[in-house]
C-alpha cells in the first residue's frame, strides 16, 4: 500500500482504486474526457446535443473492414509485424481476436479495455497507455491484413494461401530496403488525430508482446488521395494535387475494382468481402525536383500545377484527352507523362483505389529532407497494380523518385459482430 | 516554347504565363486557394464573414518573434542548419533577409514570393514548392535562432555573442548523438496543419542553398505544453497531462522569464526583447514505461494519470504541496518524483516556458517505436534551463528516458517592419 490519499479516503474493498470515472468527471464541461467505458456516456451528456470536434467514428465491424472506401482521414500510422519465430496457429487465432477486441473499443474513441488506462489496479501496468485518454476518437479506422509469408508451413495456412497473394515482382527503378517492408501481419490506422492513430499502433503492438513484433512503421499526413467526392484534393510533396483521378467511394465502379467477390479465388473463400492491399514508400528526390522548370514538372505530371487540369485542357476534373496534339503535332499530353501512363486506359481499364500520405522522416546525411509519398492501394487483384506499375517503367516521374519500400496484403473482410477479422482463415 | 493550349491561346507578352491567379479563381467558391499575392484578396471575398478553418494568423513583425508566447500549435517541424564553409558574413545577413521576406509572407498563407509555385514563367523553377497552394495559414509562425558557432571567427559576429550562449554542459543520463542536436541556425516552424509548417521549413531551406544546409530537423505533433489558459492540457506519450503547471502567456511573471531585458548583457545588447531557446529531444524508454505498474507511474511523475492531480491532492491546477506527508510519514509528492525536482520551488524559482511536442520516428530494429518529446522551452537565461536539468539528476523519470539530442540558440527579438530578423547583430 502507498500513502496516496485517495486511497485512504475511500479505496475500493480490494486496496485499489478504479479511478476511470473520476478522472473523467473532473474533466467538467470540457467535455473533452473519452477514457474507459464508463466515460463514453458522460462525455456525450456533458457535449449535448453539439458535435465535438473529432466526433466522427466509423464501425469496425461490418461487410468490409473501415479504412479502405472510407473517406480518407488527415493521417497515418502504418505497422507492418513479424510473428514471433516461437508463434503458433493458436497464437496467430488469440492475436486476432485480441487486437479485434482492442480495435472495436479504440474506433469508438475507447481505450482498449474496460479498465484502460487508470481504471485498473494501481500495483498493475495499466492496460491501455493514457495519451488518448482526452481525445475524441476522431474518425480512426483500422484496417488489417495479411502478408505472404503468413501462408507458409508455419500456421497450417498454406492451403487458405489466395493464389496471386505472391510478393510483387521486380519493378524498373526499385531501390528497396529491405527493413522498410514486407511483413507477416499489417495494421493501417487512420485518423484525423495523429496522436490516435499512434496510440492505437502503440497499444495494438503492445498486445501483441511474445506473439509478434513491429518490422517497420512509417507515419503520414496530408492525405493525397481522396476518397469521396467530397473532398477536395489535396497536395503531394511536389506541389500538384495527387488523386484528382482516383476511385471514389460514389463511383459506380469502385466495388468492382475494390472487393474480392465471392468465386474470384475457390481455394480461398475467406477473402471475399477482402481486398488487396499494396504499399510502396516513394522517397521523391526532393532538391531535383525543386530544380526543374514549371514546364517540365508539368510534362512530366501531365496536368498544370496550380489548377490540376491535365494538359489536354479543361479544369481539375476534366477527363484527359490522351490523343490530343498541339501545333507541331505533339501529344498535349506527353508520351511519358505520369497521367497518361497509369491511366485505366493505358492499363486495359485497371483502376486502383487509393489512399496514400505525404511523408518527411527528417532529412538525410546530405541535409536534404528525407520525404516523400507512403503509396496506398487497394484493388480486387495485386493485377491491377503490378500492370499499372510495369507501365511506369518509361514515366518521366521516375527521374525525380525512387521506391525504398513495398509490401503486399491481403485484406480480409470486415469481422461479424462477436466475431474477429480473418476469423474466415480458420473455419 | 511547348504545345501548351494554354500559351498558344494567351501567353504573356513574354510568351510566359502567369497562372497564379487563373489557378486561383478555378479553385471557385471551395475558397480555400490562397497562393501568389493577389489570391489573399480574392480567398478572403470568397470566404466572406465566415472565418475558414485555419485562418488563424500571426504576425511576423512585432517587439518579440511569434511561435514562443503564441498560444501553442497543433503540430511541429523543427530544423537546424549549418552555414556553409564558403558561406561570409554578406552570405549570413542576406540569407536571414532573404528568410525574413520568405517568413512574413508565409505566416500569411502566401507562398515565399509573389511569383509563388504557378505564377513565375513555365521555363524556370517554381519560387515556392507549391504543396501548401490551397491551405490557408494555418496559425504558422516560424522563430530563428542563433547557434553558439554563429559567433565564433567566421562571420566576425565574436564580439556580439551573448555571454551566456554557450554549449550546454553535460547532464546526468545523457545520451546525445551528435547528428541529432546542435547548429548555427534555428528555425522552429509550428502550425496546425502539418503540411503548412512542412512547406515552410522545405521552402525556407531551399532559400538556403549555397549558404546553409539542414543539419537535422524533427516533425512533432500533439503539443505537450499549452502556452495559454485558454488551452486545454494535452498528453505526452507516457500518456500524463504534461504542461499544467508551465507558464501561460497570460501569467504575470512570464515575460520577465521568457524575454531578455536591456541591460541582461550589454554586450549582446541586439538581444533585448529576444529569448534563449533550448531543445532536448527525449527518447522516451516506452516498453520499459509501458511495464511499469500504474502506481510507479504516478510515483514517478507525482501527478495522478487519469486528471493529472499532484498526488498532495486536488485537482488538475491545485499547487503542489511539496510538504505534505501520508500516515506513514512518507511524502505524498515521492522525494525523486519528477514534478517536485522540476519545480520552482526546488529550483530557486527558476521557470521555463515549454512548448514541446511529441513525436514518433518510426521504430528501431528491435520493434520498439522509437519516440519519446522534443522538448523545447523558451527563457530569459540559459541557467534557467541548467538549474532544472541539473537538479533532474536524480529524477525517477530518468530510468524511462535518454536525452539523445541537444542544442541551444539565442533567439533575437522580432524583426521590425521593412527590417529583418537579427538585423540588430550587424548595427
Amino acid at each position: 500500500m502507498t500513502d496516496d490519499p485517495r486511497e485512504t479516503a475511500g479505496g475500493s474493498p480490494e486496496g485499489v482504486s478504479r479511478r476511470g470515472l473520476l478522472g473523467i468527471l473532473g474533466a467538467g464541461a470540457a467535455g473533452l474526457a473519452i477514457g474507459g467505458g464508463a466515460g463514453a456516456g458522460i462525455a456525450a451528456a456533458v457535449a449535448g446535443a453539439q458535435p465535438r470536434p473529432g466526433a466522427q467514428t466509423y464501425p469496425f465491424f461490418g461487410e468490409h473492414q473501415s479504412g479502405i472506401t472510407t473517406p480518407v482521414q488527415d493521417r497515418l500510422h502504418f505497422a507492418a509485424f513479424d510473428l514471433a519465430s516461437s508463434a503458433t496457429r493458436d497464437d496467430l487465432r488469440s492475436l486476432l481476436e485480441d487486437w479485434s477486441a482492442a480495435a472495436a473499443r479504440l474506433v469508438r474513441g475507447l481505450d482498449v479495455t474496460e479498465e484502460g488506462a487508470v481504471g485498473g489496479p494501481l500495483v498493475a501496468p495499466p492496460d491501455d497507455t493514457g495519451e488518448a485518454l482526452d481525445l475524441p476518437a476522431s474518425g480512426l479506422t483500422l484496417t488489417f491484413g495479411f502478408g505472404p509469408g503468413l501462408f507458409d508451413d508455419r500456421f497450417g495456412l498454406a492451403d487458405r494461401r489466395p493464389a496471386e497473394l505472391e510478393p510483387l515482382p521486380r519493378f524498373s527503378g526499385d531501390a528497396l530496403v529491405p527493413a522498410q517492408g514486407g511483413g507477416d501481419l499489417c495494421i493501417q490506422a487512420c485518423a484525423d488525430d495523429p496522436q490516435v492513430a499512434v496510440h492505437a499502433i502503440r497499444n495494438l503492438s503492445r498486445i501483441a508482446f511474445g506473439r509478434a513484433a513491429l518490422r517497420w512503421s512509417q507515419l503520414g499526413f496530408g492525405r493525397t488521395s481522396s476518397t469521396s467526392t467530397d473532398q477536395v484534393t489535396a497536395r503531394n510533396l511536389m506541389g500538384f494535387k495527387d488523386g484528382t483521378a482516383n476511385l471514389k467511394a460514389e463511383d459506380p465502379d469502385t466495388a468492382a475494382a475494390v472487393w474480392v467477390a465471392e468465386g474470384d479465388d475457390p481455394g480461398a473463400a475467406w477473402l471475399a468481402g477482402g481486398s488487396f492491399l499494396v504499399v510502396r514508400k516513394i522517397r521523391m528526390l526532393i532538391e531535383s525536383w525543386d530544380r526543374a522548370q514549371l514546364q517540365e514538372q508539368e510534362r512530366v505530371i501531365g496536368r498544370d500545377k496550380g489548377e490540376g487540369a491535365p494538359l489536354s485542357g479543361g479544369t481539375e476534373f476534366t477527363p484527359i484527352d490522351l490523343t490530343g496534339t498541339g501545333p507541331s503535332g505533339a501529344p498535349l499530353v506527353d508520351e511519358a507523362a505520369h497521367v497518361r501512363l497509369a491511366h485505366p486506359d493505358t492499363n486495359g481499364g485497371a483502376k486502383l483505389l487509393r489512399r496514400g500520405y505525404n511523408y518527411v522522416d527528417g532529412n538525410d546525411e546530405l541535409g536534404r529532407l528525407d520525404a516523400g509519398l507512403f503509396f496506398i492501394a487497394y484493388q480486387r487483384s495485386p493485377a491491377q497494380f503490378i500492370t499499372v506499375q510495369s507501365r511506369l517503367a518509361s514515366d518521366a516521374l521516375n527521374e525525380y523518385i525512387k521506391h525504398v519500400g513495398s509490401a503486399i496484403f491481403a485484406v480480409p473482410p470486415g469481422a461479424r459482430e462477436g466475431g474477429f477479422v480473418g476469423e474466415g482463415l480458420f473455419a
